[in-house]
Parts: C-alpha cells; structure tokens; sequence
C-alpha cells in the first residue's frame, strides 16, 4: 500500500500498470513478455470463464482439447491464415538439452533437432481441422460445436499486462457447419453471447459490428466484434467471432456426405475471448482510488472490517459478525470478515478499496451499542448506517444497485464519447481533443482505411450492425457513402 | 461401432487403446506424441478437476497462472532438479517464421534467434520460486498456497493415450511455509486428498506411501504417491506430493523475516495429478464391452433409450419420458433422452455400453401398457423391470449403489493381488505369472532396488505409510529390513 496510484487524469497509461500490479491483478515474470495472473486476478478471470463456458454449453457447445504444438507445415496449407499469424510465434526447433562440458549449466543437444519444427499455437484452426476431417464423414457428424480453454502464444515486441502479453490465456471455439446459413447463424450467436456476457456480467457496454475487409482474422470471409470504449477515450476489441467460409475445410479436406449422398465441403465458424477482457473489466470502471468491480465478477463482494481495541473487543464483534456472514452466504454472497490482528482499519479500508471490493461493512463499539453497520459502496464511495436486522437485504439490494449503476455509468460515459463528424478536420479536432468514436462516413475502400491511419492512428473498429442506411459522403475522399462506421484509436 | 473390441484376456494393451479411441475419449493427434481429448473425455476430465479444485479450495489453496515458457538458465539452479527434468524437453529457439523464397510455405526466420532458449514447462518449481521471491518478504506473507491448472510437456518416444502424452494437462500446487513441520503437514495433507479423491470419485483404490530415494522427484527430499492396480496387475502412479524442503527456496534465494526479525529460508512443497487419471479410470473399472464409469464421474449417468415403430409411438414414449427427465434432474442426476431417429436402439445400447454410461432405461410398447421401464446397470449389466412411479428412487439408489460396487471390486481384486513372497524365486515367480503388488523385504540399499529392477522390470512402488515394523531379510540381497515395501511393474 503506502503512495497512492497515479492518478489516471496525469498518466492513464502509468495508471493502469500500478493499478493491475498494486491490486494484486497480475505482474510481469521473468519470462520476457509473458505475464503472472496472480491469485487475486485468477479469481476474476476463474469467474468469467465459469459464466461464459456456461453460456456455451447452454447453447449446445462442449469442451475438448487439441495439441499446444503446430507443425509447421499445417500453417502454409491456408494462404490468409499463414500470412496473418504465422510470423510472430514461438518455434521449437529441438526436444533435448544435455549438460554443458564445462559443468556450466546445461546446454540445447544439437544432436535432438525437430525434423519438423513446432509452432506454438498463436491459434488452433488449422490443428483442430486437421482432426474435424477424422469427425466428419456425414451430414449425421454435423454440426461439430466444440470450444477449448487454452493458452497461445503471439510473440509480442511491446506487451502490457493483460491487454498485449506474449502468452495469453482464451477460450477459442471451432465449429463445422453442413451450410452457409447455419454457420453464419452460429457466428452471429457468438457474437450476440459476447456481447450479453460484456454488459450483463461485466457491465461493459459494446458495440456489435463487423469488421472491415483488412481488420478481418486472417483466414475469414467475415469478422463480428463486440468493441469496448476504455475511460480515455481509446476503443478496446473485446472478443470476435468470425465466420470463416469453407477456407479451412478446403485446405484440410473436410467434406461430408449429404442425405442425397453428394460430397460438400463443411462450413466453419471459430470465436474467442481472453484474458484481455481484464484489461476492458479494469479500465471501465477502475477509478484513482484502485479497482471498482461488478458485483457480479468480484471474487469478495463485501468485506466486514472490525474497528476495536484489544481481544475483548474483537470477540464481541466477531459474534455478532458470525450469524451475518451465515445469512450473506445463504443467499449466495460471497464474504470476507478481515479479523486479521496485523493490520489496522485504516490500512484494510484502502486494500479493499484498491482492490475493487463492492461493498464494505465496518463495525466498531458505537455500532454495537446501537446494533448497526456502516456500509459503503466502492462506485460511488458513499457510506451510510444500516440497521443490524436490515443489513442482509439493504447488501443484497446494494449489490444490484452497484452493477447497473456501473453500467449505466459506462453506458453515459459511451453516450458523450460518440461524435459524428462530416469533415476531416472535425474528425482530426475530436480524434485529438476528445476521443472516443467517430462516427463517420467512408468510402468503402481499404486505400481511404489506411490513409486516414497513417494520418491519424485511427483505424475502423467496425461497421455497427444497427448503422442506419445514411447517404452522405467520405470523411476523407468526399466519396459517396452509404451509411456511418466507427472510427476510434484503440488498444 | 461394428466389430467388438479386442478382450482383456488377449492383449491387454490393445484392449485399452481401441477402448480409449471407440468411447470417445481422446485420440492421437498429427503432432507426435500429442493426442486430442475429445468431447467425451474431456467431460470425464472436467469433472474431475471441479471435485478436485473444490477440495483444494476447501483446504485454503487459490489458483493462479504462470508461464508456459521456462528461460533455460532456471532449470540449472536446482543441481538434483535439472538432472531430473532438463533434459527430455521441448525448446523453444525463434520467435519468427518467414516466407520462404521459393513460396514453398514459411521457414524459421534465422535473425529471430532466442538470445536464452526458452523450454516449454515440464514442471513449474523454477519459474513459480523465481515468482515466489517478489512474494514472499516476511512471515506475515506465509503459508502461499497456490495451484495452478496448466498444460506441460516432457518429450516422450514411446507414447501412449493418457498414460504418458509428450503434452499433458495437470494440476501442480506449490506452496511455502515457515517451518518444516507445516511443509511436511502440507505435502501429506495433498497425498490424503488425492487417495480420497481417489477412491471416493473414481471408485480407485490406492495405497498411500513413500517413495524411495531413486523414485523420487527430481529435487524433493521426500515423495508421497498414491499407487493403484490396474487389472492386469500392472501399477499405476496417480498422485504424487513433495516435500521439497529448502532446496528451492536456497535456488531462488527466498527467505523472509521471522517475527523477531531473522532472515530464514522458506519451506516448499508441490503436488500434482494429470490426465493420466484418466487412464488409471479407465483400466480400473472397464470391461471387454466397454468404459465401465463410476456414476459420480459419468458425463451422463443415465439415458433413456425408445424402442418405437413409428412417430405416433415415439411421441407416446417422449410424452411419458418428459416428466421422468425432470424428476432425475431435479435431483442432480444427468439424464441423456436419446430420441434419434437415425439409430436402432440395438445400435443405441451397444453405443452407451462402449461410453460406460452407469444406468441406461429402455421403454417400449410393453412397458408404456405395463406403465414400467427396463432398467439396465452397467456395471454388472444386470436388468429388471421397475415400476414408472419407483423409478426415479430405483435410480437414484442404484448410482450410489454403482458408485460402491465397482470400489468393492476393485478393492477385491487388489487385496487377491497384493501378494507377500520371502524368496527372490517365489518373487519371480509371483510377478511373471500372477503380477499384482508384491509385499518383500528389501535392505533399503539403491543398489538392490536397481538389481531387482535390471532382474525383473520390477520397481519398488512405495514404502507403504501403513507398513507394519516387521523382522526380516531382504528378498534379494538376504541382509536384515525392517518392513515390508511394495514392488510391482508399473505403467
């Protein structure tokens, strides 16, 4: 504890960093690139994964699990998908190391090397197709709805704690579809359940769209995303789903039979989140105080702290406490009473403010005398005295109270931070001095996409899928246009 | 399906890969040495772990994520470590691939060469113990009790499904402690929560013991394991927990202050269960028809199988079933209602014997008159008919009674197979044409124990915990022991 955080108005950037480290999110280890999720983080991310993979399951997904390692090979047999994602990665070139002669350690066998070199997965299409073609013979196989939790490995130059490391942790699922229609269906599923679990567990607001052709997965005919807007302004890509045409059935040979008994070649969809969303879920929200999180997500939803004097003291709260603790878990609420005698009050108001804790209950002598709690919400950090036989209901209110109230907050924040702009220079001005998206007109065209890149680092997070048919022209080549897409600066 | 699975009594090992493949459990993979979980077990393994992560959060353990990749200078800071794992090991050299010249595909690009290899985790001492040192200041810090879920991967030549994989999943805690007492209370508190989960989830019998100095864990001071039988009296190491000592602590440099201030180093332990469980599952319980599943593991415990002509029918039998469904669920009991009109129900019932499903209930037109269902148990494959309005008691009393039938038996053959010899001949004797646990003597030297092990392919698989003080003479060597010890050949 000690200083307190950078605040986010001075260094956003500094902000978070601190922010992710001091709340006991997650760290950088020795690994260059590669990131620790420590157990206060791994507690958020273990609730996610159990609200989403309870989601997919709901609509009929399972589980499986496919090979960390890719021979090289399997990467060149789909053409867009080798020159988006076969260039950065970690490749094992050797399965050996022997002592070093000269007692120093131990060294790589150069006798031990790979006929063919393994690719650590940066993402598994092309393992998982070379297995569907084992599942699938009939139309009988399909659909194949499978998801895995995994780690992969994109080598990145520049990384930051959850939103760009080296290895990350995700969910990647790989359906096998019998037509066109089906499989779209399935990506506009995903897409749909990415966006529910976003603003009903994480309470980030997203906006659904498609990609442009050059923002797309390599290897897609066509991206959905749900797009996040971070506190300053900067646009962050939550999760994609992507519908990825027959390429990957091509390229492995995965056909079926159909009932008239013709061969087709099967049509694919795959979509993921990771462990970025940490990243989305802490700038959302997270204020110069430390962490605020959903209720829903947070590993402590109230925290009792006692504030006494001696061991006398501490008992008589700590009785008191017991049957409230009871009573908070019956009704699913999880709970901590800090009793610990190593640290003062004080001391433990800050922690779990730092760490994002919903609601705190601190009770003292006076409060025992007139049998009530003090309670204060970490969103808005008012407190207020609650009647002791009033205190379960009042949390439990509470505790819904905070997850809109957030909601509705970044909802706000959203609302302000979208500008339609009709000239180029607006578009700059806003870029520059407020942030945020763009709503704009575009020609269409990948040339006017990279121009105004390189021009602005702006690039389009998507085309909404509610845009409006709009006539109106290129904010950039004063081309026509057919209606507005979203322009931001992102992570 | 089709044709029948090879039997036990004629190749016990073919047996177990056609069975592992035909019920849908995993399968080899393109990449040597890796192999699919597929949907079916991987529902096995999923229950699996949420008991397991259960128990460990029961006892005041936290997850937490590090990294996949292990700079190679770690792994020569522990001497006894390194020997033990360095060395059969996957290793990451590049961070980049590029078009090759003649657009054949993509090459290792030379220029991105690793400055320090990387190697994909075998095990994670070294990289948490580096992590551990930021951690770990003062006593007040003290126990860490952290578990992670994590892919490893130790280079196999010789492979088999589950039971040794280059590429497995595990579970690894590693923990710290101020003093001995509570290290050594730690790593024999993990062994008694894997025999109980042992036994009480995977109806698995273990004996619970030490291992001996030449089987311990590379840079433990001592090992606890849990070692079953399988049925064709081969051993199989399901869990083993380490009491670590200092060693890593002294590695990494990680000590902390006592509360009257001295510098001392910390006490570790690490504790870990894999995917090979699967295979221990499988070979404990399973049959020449199929899986044999214990019904507190079984993905589904009890379909519903129609015979019907006809779709009047099979709304008939779907109109009673519906109610019986929701009634089992409602107890916790999954239920799978195969309504498929593209397979018989010969095919059916042959499909859930292979996938070990505990309970299957088959309804006909006979049964829909009579107002019963015929309710099949898998494990003795016995069936009788039950009355509609007793079968969900029926039901729900015949898992349990699944659950302690195939324990019992298991328990059964183990006790005729542990078997107590006093000479090296009857020892032979014993192990080439019984197999089993052998209960010897042996002089405690590593010199017998390599000997015995060079003689017979026999190794000792623990020093049973509950080994009575007993006179005797080593088996091999003739000279004076204390106890008896269990030797046995071992998957």
């Amino acid at each position: 504890m000690g200083k307190k955080l950078t605040k986010r108005a001075e260094d956003y950037s500094k902000w978070y960093n601190e922010l992710v480290v001091r709340a006991d999110l997650a760290e950088n280890s020795g690994v260059r690139g590669s990131m620790v999720i420590k157990p206060y983080g791994y507690a958020i991310w273990e609730k996610m994964q159990a609200e989403l993979d309870r989601m997919f399951k709901e609509t009929g997904h399972e589980n499986a699990y496919f090979p960390l390692f890719i021979p090289k090979s399997y990467l060149s047999r789909e053409a867009d998908h080798v020159e988006g994602f076969a260039k950065e990665c970690a490749v094992v070139t050797h399965y050996r190391l022997k002592n070093a002669e000269d007692g120093s350690g131990v060294i790589v066998d150069p006798d031990a090397k790979l006929e063919e070199e393994l690719i650590v997965r940066p993402t598994s299409e092309t393992i998982i197709w070379d297995t569907y073609k084992k599942w699938i013979q009939s139309y009988r196989d399909l659909p194949v709805k499978v998801n895995q939790w995994a780690n992969v490995v994109r080598w990145e130059m520049r990384t930051r704690l959850f939103l760009r490391t080296s290895e990350f942790l995700w969910q990647e699922g790989h359906t096998a579809h019998a037509t066109k229609e089906e499989a779209i269906e399935e990506a506009e599923l995903m897409m749909n359940i990415y966006a529910k679990f976003a603003e009903e567990f994480m309470a980030v607001p997203v906006v659904k769209g498609l990609k442009t052709e050059s923002e797309r997965f390599a290897g897609a005919l066509e991206t959905y995303c749900i797009e996040a807007l971070m506190q300053d302004g900067k646009a962050l890509q939550a999760g994609t789903s992507h519908f990825l045409g027959q390429n990957f059935a091509k390229a492995f040979d995965v056909k079926y039979a159909t009932k008239d008994g013709k061969q087709e070649y099967v049509w694919a969809t795959s979509w993921g989140v990771s462990t970025r969303l940490m990243g989305a879920l802490v700038m959302t929200h997270s204020d110069d105080n430390g962490l605020v999180l959903p209720p829903k997500l947070a590993p402590i939803q109230v925290v009792i702290v006692p504030i006494y004097k001696g061991e006398e003291q501490l008992d008589a709260i700590s009785e008191r406490v017991a049957g409230l603790v009871q009573e908070l878990r019956a009704k699913g609420i999880s709970v901590k009473f800090d009793n610990r005698d190593t640290h003062k009050p004080g001391w433990k108001f800050n922690e779990y403010e730092l760490k994002g804790v919903p609601v705190r209950l601190g009770i003292g002598m006076r409060d025992m005398e007139n049998n009530t709690f003090e309670v204060a919400r970490r969103d808005t950090l008012e407190k207020q005295t609650v009647a002791a036989d009033q205190v379960v209901d009042h949390v439990s209110a509470l505790l819904e109270d905070i997850q809109e109230n957030i909601f509705k907050k970044a909802i706000d924040y959203r609302a302000t931070h979208i500008t339609e702009v009709d000239t180029f220079e607006d578009f700059k001005e806003v870029l520059e001095n407020k942030g945020g998206f763009i709503s704009a007109h575009w020609d269409g065209t990948a040339e006017t996409e990279d121009k105004i890149k390189e021009l602005t680092k702006a690039t389009i997070r998507c085309i909404p899928l509610d845009a409006k048919a709009e006539e109106g022209v290129c904010v950039y080549s004063g081309k026509p246009s057919g209606r507005r897409v979203l322009f931001a600066k992102a992570y």
